[in-house]
C-alpha cells in the first residue's frame, strides 16, 4: 500500500486488509509529566495533565472542553498540533467505531469514554507509580474481550504525556536495553532527565533490574496505560494493532514477562515515520529485543501540507500519540489513500 | 419462537433473528431508592443502592464484590434472586458481547463500565432528581452511535432500584395516565407511595403536568437511565430491543416528547411474561399511550425450575430487571430453546 512500509512479517496485516476495526484510545496521566522538561505533550508543564482528556473531547466531539490552550507540543518558537487531530480525521473519513478508555487521569474528559481504572499514576521518582495494575489489567481484558466479539480487530492507541519515560520505566525495570532509545514529543530528547527519574524510582525498590515481574515494573516506574492496553491485547480474542510506537514496546514487553501462552504474530504495531526516522530513539531495535512483532509504518508526507504545525512533525515534533499513527494505518487498510487521509486531517486542523 | 409471545407488530423482531447483538446493561441509583418499603430490589432498604453494582459484579464476574449480601427481592419470609443471574445465563450460554454502563451510581461495581454520568439521582420528592439530564443524553448517544457499527443490533437493559417510581415521575410530568400501570418487584405493588412522592415532587416545579420537556420531567422526577438509555436508543444506528418493562415505556415517553424524527419501528420491548401477567401493573395499555412498538414477551417457564427463587417470580417476586427479559428474548432470537436457557439460569443460580 502507497504510504505504508512494514519491518517484519507482513502476513497479519495483508490479512486485515478491509475487515471490521475498532479503535480505542486508552487515555492516563502520571505525576511523573510534572517533572519539568520531561515531556513535550502539551504546551506547557501545567497543562501536561489536560491533555488526554484536551485529545479525548477533540475526537469525540470535535471541541476542546476541559481547559483553553489545546493539546501541542512548543519547543524555540515552533509549535505543531496534538496528534488527536490526525485521529480524528481518520474517524471522520472512515466512520470506524471509536472510544475512549479511561486507563487513569487526573483531569476527566466531558466525553463517555471505557472505564478501566479511575486513578492517575504517580511520579516514577517515588518508586510507587502505579497502586493496582493487577485490576487494571485484569479490567481491561473484559472490555477488549466483549469489544473483540464484535470487530475483525481492534486498534489500540494512547494518550498519556511522559508516557516515553515510564514505558522506559517498565522496559528498564524487565531487563531491556532501552535507555537512549525511547522516543520523545519534542525534537531534542531528554534521555539524561528520562533515565535519572527512571533509576532514582528502581532504588526505591527492594528489586534487582531484570528481577522485576510485569506487575512489579509498572507498580514501581510504570504508567497506568501499560496494564490497560496489555489487558486489552490479552483479553481480545481478535487480531490488535498498537497504535503507537516506542510506549507500546513496553505494552509488549509487559506481556512477555507475563510467561503466559501469547501468540505474537496476532498484534503488530503501527506508527508513524516520524517515530521510525527520529535519530534519538530506535524502535526497531527495541521492539526486535522483545519478540518477532511487525511494525508498519505509515508516511501522511506532512512535508506536502500547507499547515506550519504538521510540517514541524518532520522536524521532531509531536511524532505520534492518540494512536495518529495506527488510525492512519487502519484508513489504508480501508482502502483510503494518503493523500485523502492528509487532506481530511488538515480540515480538521483547520475546523478544531 | 416456542417462549415467546409478541403484541403489537412482529416485523422487527422476526428481522432480528440469527443477527448479531451487543447487549447494555445500563446501571444507576437514585436517593428515590432509599424511601422505605418503595422497592423490592434489594434485600433490604440499605441494601438497595448496593443493587446495581452487585448486578454488575455479577454479571461481568460472576461474584459479588461490593457487599456480603446479593441482590434479591424479598416479601413475607419468602424471597428470589436478583434477575441479573438470568441476564448472567444468558451471557455465559450465548457468548454475546456484553458491557455495563454507568448511568449514575452512588456505589461503583468492581467492573470496568462504559461511563456516561458519575452522578447518581436525588430523591425525586425533592424535586431535583437528576442534575444533568441533557449532558446524560448526549454521552450516551456517542456510546451507542459508535458502539451500533460494528453490530446488528442494540439490546438495552437497567437496574436501578425503585426506577419504576422514578418512570411513573416521568411519565406523570409528560402527561401519561400511569398510576396504579407501573410493575414493581414485589408481590404487593406500594401504588399509593409511588403515587405520593411523585406528586411531592412534581409540586415543587412550577410546571404543571403535561406541560413538562422530557429533561424537564427527569430533571424533576425521573432518574438518570431513562436519559441514558434514550440516548443510547436515538444515538444507534442499529435496531434496538429496550430490555425492560414499564421503566421502558418511560424511555420511549420521554423519546417521542423531544419531538424529533424518530421512527418507532426501529426500537421494541422485550420482557418477561411475570410483568406482562402483573395484575397490579398494566404494560400493554402504558406502551399503547406512547406509539405502536411491539412488546415481545418470554416465558422462561421457572414454574418447571427446581429452584424455589425462581419459581418464586410466579408469585409477583422480581419479575424483570437487568435486562432479563431482553436476554433471553435475545437467546431465542440467536435460536437457543427456553429449556436450555432456563437449564443455564439454574446453572448459574446453584454457582453464583
Amino acid at each position: 500500500m502507497i504510504g505504508l512500509k512494514t519491518y517484519g512479517c507482513a502476513n497479519l496485516i495483508e490479512s486485515l486488509k478491509g475487515k471490521k476495526p475498532f479503535f480505542i484510545c486508552t487515555t492516563a496521566t502520571t505525576a511523573t509529566c510534572k517533572i519539568p522538561k520531561i515531556s513535550g505533550a502539551g504546551a506547557s508543564t501545567d497543562l501536561m495533565v489536560y491533555t488526554p482528556a484536551g485529545d479525548a473531547e477533540i475526537m469525540v466531539f470535535g471541541e476542546l472542553l476541559c481547559c483553553d490552550v489545546p493539546p501541542q507540543t512548543i519547543s524555540d518558537g515552533f509549535s505543531a498540533p496534538t496528534p488527536a487531530i490526525i485521529t480524528k480525521g481518520v474517524i471522520e473519513l472512515t466512520n470506524i467505531p471509536f472510544l475512549i478508555a479511561n486507563a487513569g487521569l487526573e483531569i476527566k474528559p466531558n466525553v463517555p469514554y471505557i472505564s478501566i481504572n479511575n486513578e492517575p499514576g504517580g511520579d516514577v521518582r517515588t518508586g510507587n507509580a502505579v497502586n493496582n495494575p493487577e485490576k487494571i489489567f485484569k479490567n481491561a481484558k473484559v472490555i477488549a474481550k466483549e469489544i473483540s466479539k464484535s470487530c475483525d480487530y481492534l486498534v489500540i492507541g494512547e494518550s498519556i504525556p511522559a508516557g516515553t519515560t515510564t514505558a522506559l520505566g517498565v522496559l528498564t525495570a524487565l531487563g531491556y536495553d532501552a535507555i537512549f532509545k525511547m522516543s520523545g514529543s519534542r525534537p531534542e530528547n531528554p534521555h539524561e532527565l528520562k533515565r535519572e527519574v527512571v533509576y532514582e524510582g528502581i532504588s526505591k525498590s527492594n528489586i534487582k533490574i531484570g528481577n522485576f515481574s510485569s506487575f512489579d515494573a509498572v507498580r514501581t516506574v510504570g504508567d497506568p496505560m501499560i496494564p490497560a492496553v496489555a489487558g486489552m491485547v490479552v483479553g481480545s480474542k481478535m487480531p490488535v494493532i498498537l497504535a503507537g510506537g516506542t510506549q507500546m514496546v513496553a505494552v509488549c514487553a509487559f506481556i512477555k514477562k507475563l510467561g503466559i501462552d501469547f501468540d505474537f504474530s496476532r498484534i503488530c504495531l503501527g506508527t508513524t515515520t516520524y517515530v521510525v526516522r527520529d535519530k534519538t530513539a530506535d524502535l526497531i531495535d527495541l521492539i526486535s529485543q522483545v519478540d518477532e512483532i511487525a511494525v508498519n509504518v505509515v508516511d501522511p508526507c506532512f512535508e506536502k501540507s500547507e499547515n506550519e504545525g504538521l510540517r514541524n512533525y518532520l522536524k521532531g515534533f509531536v511524532k505520534e500519540g492518540a494512536g495518529a499513527g495506527g488510525a492512519i494505518l487502519t484508513a489504508l487498510l480501508l482502502g483510503y489513500s494518503i493523500e485523502d487521509i492528509r487532506k481530511k486531517i488538515e480540515e480538521v486542523l483547520e475546523r478544531i
